[in-house]
């Protein structure tokens, strides 16, 4: 994997940093993100599957009170009673929910607040880590999770962020200089990989996601992958071809879909044939039609990869390829995906890990032998397991700690405001 | 007409005030309203019909700057040419809106950034009202629309805030000691008018909209009015008795209504038979059972009439009775509403201007030989005229300046959020 | 008048017809409009405004067994007592009502089994009229209330069938030869009618709708008719004239309607400049230019008035203008609408009563005084009156005998399945 | 597989029927699912997901003319070309369609013309199957596909036509005395298949849709599975538990379906605790609690699966069941799912064919190196393959001979109207 160029929301842990450190590292990346942004920007849910920048920072705080802090830390009183309806996101064993589409009604608490709160939670938290209980396994594993948990969300303050600003007539810039994934990596060639029994899902190395265990063995056929993320230049050429035009590419719901939106590009794409623009965190630019093709649905990636001759990778096939080339990998490079000279570092596939979410072919299910956590953590992951698609790989937009071979994404196949894109895969 | 405690945001004019200083003073009490009010608060849309505090003090400013300044100022630079889309309300004749119910997603410009707007357009006033044109009609004129306009939106702001932090669980109040409408005062009596021929629109002796006008005769038969509002004492009595199951008192529409929101009470009433609240501008109190009972639909106050064998006044009939209690009037006391001795006060109508909006039985539309105003201006009423119906006599929440006895209010018959309530009327 | 080609659905009463063959003859009229129909076309309902042929059938039925027969005729036994709730349109007092919108879903029971039904209350009324029950003024004036409300069932049949055969893209025609309005008369001149008090409703010397009563008085400015409907080709030259794309023409939810809809021309209408087309009860035709436009909404009406300079009557403008040229009338000739000689014959209005139904500008509400009918048909009218506008004058699908001057039909102000045309006025 | 109890509409095919009386007795059989009913009967479409029966009768004609008649029959004249454009279900290769939801609007062409469009088309059928055409492999290939075709809507005919009765109050029956699932049989027992690489998808050895190919390995870990389906006493033993009123049991989307739509038993269910009845094409009957529940939807099945501590069986896990139930199997039996003796014919899994169709836990997607048909028919699967799930087995409605082991069927998740069940699973 080559470096890339990613927003740098988050410091890199050194070696021996401890939980408390990590703990304050979180903290503080998180509440960056809304450095230069005012309490207005930081109320605004331009959606409901968005939430304000305001309500993710008293959420993620939420979270560490209502599993950690109440149960676990003698003598803990909660900054305010009422914020347990108000932050809890859908967790149905806490209790009722304030309305999630009605979360940028909420002007009060007041930013301000919202900061005193993650205080009192932060403060509160530096005495839970010298306490005794904090060395316990079950609330070790739940600050943990609280941890990942508000790397996610530091993502969504993104994506979130992202898309209200895009609402604004004004196009107003987030951050000037950051943001953007990686131009692909030269000529897109044909990794091929063999058939045989494979184990996907964590190896419990390092922390992970109830819904990437277990680990399990899975069968794949041959098949092949392309060694990086289809480009902006890419696409625009299945656009040229009457790519949104054409039902036959499409499947039924995606063809309704793009109906009903008047889907004619990318979400944030600007502007016709002439000149093509992009809304993004830097405000509105001229497309880099080097850059992966970013803010697809699944139907477009899906009729994208029709067009193209090929097929999205199922998240099996996806995490071995992963896996490998981190491990030294077993690909067999098969072919030039377009006619062109294969580069010399295609040596395995590109790109895979921190550039876009790729979307997969795989609905998201549980693994064989799934069991969710226990306790009212257990509606984490595994109550949202039917009529969504896996993404694997990260994005520009995730903490780089938070991005691992087994992790799996999931989002509905009409949703575009993630930072999705495609890889193409074919049989063997 | 006893004095009333109401929303104080308005000083009173001085005999001989100067127009700059009336615009002054306009502007500065717009602004008090913001007053206590974080950005957050001054951002919420909490729905379609209301729009945010930040967004009334720019579409204000944007009326003068963009009826008077940008025609009538020689040299006047806009403060930011993209404002002109943004805060259009529904002008077609200038050009494209900002969707409506959108506004709470415009973060930006900041409250900051609208209050240097604000300063800009007052400080290019300034000039405007020192010269020559400020003297022509045709300008003199827009600006006192422009005055009046900004007026309607004070009393907006409070009715659009109302509805924001009503929807807020922690139930926030905007100031602690203000706003209620007046007790109802004394027992209600029918005042009774007699038949002929009379006259309702403005005299033209002051400021009016265009909807106002012409003066025109009217034709009444002889009726009776109430001398007081209902009260909320009077209204529990209405639910008590089936109020809101019984479908024979109500329209059809209304009855539809009804059911379809879930309606059993006014708007902002809490609790149930034990013991009522109401959500007000000062929180959540205990419910006042002398006070107007206020925020009904039309279609309730229709049913309301229909339970208590009487009927809505139609706004010609309101109209004549206002004027004749400020000359004196020309009404015969009839009878007691509710069987007990007539107040010594009740010498005519009483709580007619400035307590609450009474809907009338008027379908709002044009009076004949009405002309909408030239211009862009003209889309100010004239568009609206139809499936709406006309309020009378201003409420606690509208400026003490801004009420006269020939001001129609209009709202569509579901419409809840303004301090609208009901007099009575019926055939004598 | 002159007579009008028309729905010859109904043959005239001769003179001293008994009450028990205008029964008979209303009923077999009813009943004739669904010859060459099959039971499928009998069962269509094409949008929750309207309703199946059999369901009308069935309950112009419903309605002389539940007001009649069962309240009135010793020994009367129900045809099915499930039929109470499946043929109750909207009566609450009655009980339960099948949903409106789902009235299509009821293929049971089948036609046949409703023509049964028929005959069971016709045999049942013909016992009743000659009890001495029938004789009483109650029952006397529901049978009469029954066949009116028949009447509009009849026009009511027509309306909806039009609207379902145009939804089939096989454009088939009802009947071959009937239908049309009539070609509009010569050149439209302005009829001037000079300002007084003036009196409107009916005067009680035939039948009529608790909704025309009380006859009361009114008084109107001077005003200017015009004396023929606007025609086909005159709403092309609107629509020539960017009608359908300048907002400035019309009401506000005209415009958001006009939007939502698509509409750039009036229903039915086909095809493009080149030749217009108009769907028909004969199938599919080229556009008379010569006839009353037709199909209009209230909104297209108002646009059209405000693009010609005029506006819509009021219903009371129109009322007398009606009545007096049933009377020799005291109109005054004005002036010519369009350049043009004016044609000898217009001595009065034409073409007022039975070619289209004529939208006015006043929204359909209680005339002072009104009262509703005692009991469950109190709700035949009363409960209608909010949010909708009166048309006056029936159409050519309107039963002869059920046209009058005081006649108030109302509809919303977006509904365009009716006859529904436009007749100008002016401020004199 | 014990014989079981079904709706008979299919005569079985004796050994060495020709083409022609296979196709013949596929039409005839068609045809008598008409039987009874009335012409509107057949034109009421309850929903937009179901189809009026007539409709049924004409696509399933139109497929022949247009994929066979039209291409491969020299000659042939079409019926009716508007007909391509009525009867075309979704297939945009052919053209446009008329909307699926307004179906029920199509009262012409009435059934009489449908039934004379059949005549044609199955007298051209027999031309063309005595024509050299019917002997290549492409051609017989698409009669054949025609054949499955119109079986699957045989059932589709009775599961909207289930659905159009329940709606009308009167709860009419189709026929008397037919229907019902199969009682459930006996103890549910768990039986036990061990881990390894099995083989599924079609063997070729019979006609099988695109979806079941290719025939392709998989890896299972060991898994159980019940002996037969959920019955309705167990599942009313859910509902006591609470079944319908714990969020915990339930898939996010699930609880929202449930409270959007008020679920709280199967479709058709009717009646409360005291006694349940159940709607079935035989009318309002008593619930029988041995029967197989049926009507539920995929979340239904799924919360009743984690309610009983046990899932959903895969696909994969389904068909190796199916298909070793019929070759003798490698089962073992490993336990009783509720403590009661085995019964002595538990060898192997009962009623897994032809009861109800059983939900998997599979999302509906491409087969490893899926390749959809050639042409328009290659429209007929692969566009369906999102946001489904698969369902497994064939119901009481399937007629038998297009029941086999590897057949998906597929719907959406909240899906009820089909004859659909549960089998319960667990991991080993």
């Amino acid at each position: 994997m080559q470096p890339l160029t990613r927003i740098r929301h988050e410091p890199a842990a050194a070696p021996g940093t401890s939980p408390a450190e990590r703990y304050a590292q979180l903290r503080a990346t998180t509440l960056s993100l809304a450095d230069g942004l005012s309490p207005e920007d930081c109320n605004v849910q331009s959606m409901p599957d968005a939430s304000p920048l305001k309500w993710h920072l008293a959420h993620t705080t939420w979270f560490f009170e209502t599993f950690v802090l109440e149960p676990a830390l003698a003598g803990y009183a909660a900054f305010d009673p009422q914020f347990r309806l108000l932050f809890n996101s859908y967790y149905n064993a806490i209790g009722e929910q304030y309305p999630r589409h009605e979360r940028g009604l909420l002007s009060r608490p007041a930013l301000e607040e919202v900061l005193a709160y993650r205080r009192h939670v932060d403060a509160a938290m530096e005495r839970f880590t010298a306490s005794a209980a904090a060395r316990e396994p079950r609330w070790r594993d739940l600050v943990e999770l609280g941890i990942h948990h508000e790397q996610q969300h530091q993502e969504l303050i993104l994506t979130d962020l992202k898309h209200a600003l895009s609402r604004n007539p004004l196009s107003p810039a987030y951050r000037e200089a950051l943001t953007r994934p990686a131009v692909a990596q030269g000529t897109s060639v044909w990794l091929r990989y063999p058939e045989g029994i494979r184990q996907i899902g964590s190896n419990g190395a390092s922390f992970h996601f109830d819904n990437e265990a277990p680990r399990h063995r899975v069968f794949l056929a041959a098949y092949e992958l392309a060694s990086r993320p289809v480009s902006n230049g890419e696409y625009l050429r299945f656009i040229g071809d009457g790519g949104y035009r054409r039902p036959e590419l499409w499947l039924s719901q995606g063809w309704d879909a793009l109906r009903e939106h008047g889907w004619d590009a990318p979400l944030y794409w600007r502007g016709g044939d002439g000149r093509r623009r992009s809304f993004t965190l830097s405000g509105e630019r001229d497309l880099d039609a080097a850059e992966p093709v970013c803010h697809v649905s699944y139907f477009e990636a899906d009729a994208y990869a029709r067009w193209a001759g090929a097929r999205l990778p199922t998240e099996a096939e996806w995490e071995c390829a992963a896996a490998d080339a981190h491990t030294g990998g077993n690909f067999l490079e098969s072919g030039v995906l377009h006619p062109a000279a294969a580069p010399a570092d295609a040596a395995g596939p590109l790109q895979m890990l921190g550039d876009v979410w790729e979307w997969t072919s795989s609905a998201y299910g549980p693994y064989p032998g799934y069991r969710p956590a226990a306790g009212a953590v257990g509606e984490y992951n595994g109550k949202f397991m039917v009529n969504q698609y896996v993404l694997r790989g990260g994005s520009c937009a995730t903490p780089q700690s938070h991005i691992r071979a087994s992790y799996r994404n999931f989002f509905p196949t009409a949703a575009r405001w993630q930072f999705s894109g495609i890889r193409l895969a074919r049989d063997a």
